[in-house]
């Protein structure tokens, strides 16, 4: 971990003010990627955000930097944060006490879409841990256990509260998404809490064997869908790839050995979930990572397939540079720079702040939205937040992080040598 | 109609033969295409036909092709088409007696996907009325009338069968997608048969009624979803654009008003629905129609808004062509010259046949697949078919149109001036 910038070489001094300089930057974005959120999307009527209520992190990224950094520790943000989750209480449950959540809800409240799946939950759960964690009423935690209850049944046990049909054609498959989040979950809910962590142990096991099982062909792709006892499906849904998730699945997966104290599985991470992804979905002619491939190279069936988005790349930029403080391979650090250096040139909206979503193939912007259905104050701040920790921490080996990092010290990335 | 070409005057003579050149190469290119699915699309085992099994056209296709062109009379049309009726027949009704229809079927029949919209099942009522017009099977024809009263009862007494669930957020709203296709079941199953006519006509006139609350803000502009009562909505579902569903619904409702004999009405088709969406949905940069837009011209969600799909220039070349041939307005036939050379010279796969169906925003192709869950034997053919009867009919004014022809004939583009 940071094993070379110790030695006090020369060329290690050139690596040192080259993450220095990238510390900086992450956190100057980091600050006004906060103030563009926090200046456009607060309701100071109904409570809640503005763009993907029901779905998006605010109320999670808020807890999370209020919690983490000394200069994000300020009343306006836990204030906003509160709000938005008690406008998630009273409103993101569609039909209580049934605990399926609406994906989108008006700005009063009413519920306008319900996804068949289960992330706005995940998401749910996600707040009102961190809500806990920074306000310390038991209220939010137990709503945060209980929807983690209720979305390990509809996994593990009984899908049909979903509301999916069950149709004869439809082949018993696993998204690569659901071990991976509960997987995220698992960890949230975990962090600092013995408890909690015990209780979730085997189900992190579960997750981290599920995810695993996405790794095929000979260990040459990570596969989005397969078969629930992890063989490859027939189909262009078998061969679907989303190098992004792979990319997020690594980081979570990483972090999960770290905890385990598991060396092998951490090898194996860095190889199946942070190189051959990125290796694959990385675009030769124009830069970036593709949203989707096909494993056989033949074309998508998303029309979208081509375009690079902002969260692949913010997620590559985590688990990338996770994957450097881990091991030390300096590969893994050139490989952060290459899409830091793509993200900042290309998503980075140097005239009204936080990053475009959506480019083409040429990297290009398609969509000049800043939020919508998939795009909130989520992954970007998370990504710079947990970067400038991460480099913060290869920077000052030896010194403490700083007070309340969000992200990984190079001795234990999970849980922030400062706590 | 076409009244320019009966003067003999040079510049007619030159426009003759613009025309003949592309009639001949629509009808070139329509054998080509059938050739393309014939060889690609048949599962001799089980039926039925490669990609998108539940909602393609290719049932239809065939049978109108066998029925109104001589030269595609031929028995391998009807065996195929026979096959697929069988197949779907068999298969497509996911829960009989229930009438829902699966979007997907698996090779051997089983259900994928089921949309909950009234799509599929109209496919379906299309496929089964035309096969009843090639075989005389009363059979199939009870299914398709059976399936438009249930088709009719799910758009205008109870939605619920279709399994959305209703939600308090949601505004009702009318996309323009169903009372277009409800208007084209009418005029499908209407077509020489007086009595299905005359029980279809008040819906007929209820559907144009529909269609025609979409032209919003004092007649500038086409919009996809209004409230029921054809109120605009707010927010970014109200300002939905899709100019290619605009420029279709416009060749159904010139159809209905010819029917009806309104001269008027023919006149604010063409104004609204062929010149409006075509000037504003063309885009002047690079050529081709929009997919999608906002009509105050923000940005679209929807990530693939920019690109060039072949259905809205099929259904463009179609409603132009028609709107010529109808009104005799040469401004329509230089758009439609305009829509067909991009089509053309961008969509055509001169290597392997068929069309490409997706292009970027520049033009180069997106996508290489030929059928997909969208694409199959459906839009290309009857684009084709139909362009090369109407050129035909433009061309001969006074002798009758070539036997069954598919299109339109000057003085009647319903019904043809042969039968």
């Amino acid at each position: 971990m940071s094993k070379g910038l110790q030695d006090g070489r020369p060329d290690m001094e050139k690596e040192r003010e080259t993450l220095q300089a990238w510390k900086e930057r992450m956190g100057q974005e980091l600050d006004r990627v906060v103030a563009f959120w926090m200046e456009h999307s607060h309701d100071q009527e109904h409570g809640g955000f503005f763009t993907c209520l029901g779905r998006d992190g605010s109320v999670w990224m808020y807890c999370r930097l209020y919690r983490k950094f000394e200069r994000f520790h300020r009343p306006e943000l836990l204030d906003s944060a509160k709000a938005g989750g008690e406008f998630l209480l009273r409103y993101a449950r569609v039909a209580p006490p049934g605990k399926k959540c609406a994906f989108v809800l008006t700005r009063d409240g009413r519920p306008v879409k319900v996804q068949r799946t289960i992330f706005s939950e995940c998401f749910y759960a996600m707040a009102m841990n961190e809500l806990w964690r920074v306000t310390g009423e038991a209220r939010y935690q137990s709503e945060a256990v209980e929807m983690m209850d209720q979305i390990v049944h509809w996994v593990r046990k009984d899908p049909s509260g979903l509301g999916r049909p069950w149709l004869s054609g439809t082949p018993a498959s696993e998204s690569m998404a659901v071990p991976m989040m509960l997987l995220n979950l698992v960890e949230q809910l975990g962090e600092e809490d013995e408890e909690l962590a015990s209780n979730y142990a085997e189900l992190g096991d579960w997750c981290a064997q599920r995810i695993l099982q996405h790794v095929q062909r000979d260990g040459q792709a990570v596969l989005e869908n397969v078969s629930e006892d992890g063989k490859e499906l027939s189909g262009c849904l078998g061969r679907h790839q989303n190098p992004g998730h792979a990319l997020e699945a690594g980081w979570f997966l990483l972090r999960h050995a770290i905890r385990k104290g598991d060396p092998e599985l951490r090898a194996h991470v860095v190889d199946k979930f942070l190189l051959l992804p990125f290796r694959s979905g990385w675009d030769p002619d124009h830069g970036g990572l593709f949203y989707f491939q096909d494993v056989d190279g033949l074309c998508p069936t998303q029309l979208e397939w081509a375009m690079k988005l902002w969260w692949p790349h913010s997620e590559a930029m985590i688990a990338l540079l996770m994957g450097y403080s881990d091991s030390g391979d300096p590969a893994l650090l050139h490989l952060f720079y290459q899409v830091a250096e793509y993200t900042f040139r290309q998503f980075r909206d140097p005239e009204y702040g936080e990053w475009f979503g959506y480019l083409n193939r040429e990297g290009t912007v398609a969509l000049t939205i800043k939020g919508g259905p998939f795009k909130g104050c989520f992954h970007v701040p998370r990504c710079l937040a947990m970067c400038e920790e991460m480099l913060g921490s290869l920077l000052s080996p030896d010194a403490p992080v700083p007070a309340h990092g969000a992200g990984s010290p190079p001795a234990d990335p999970v849980r922030g040598s400062a706590e």
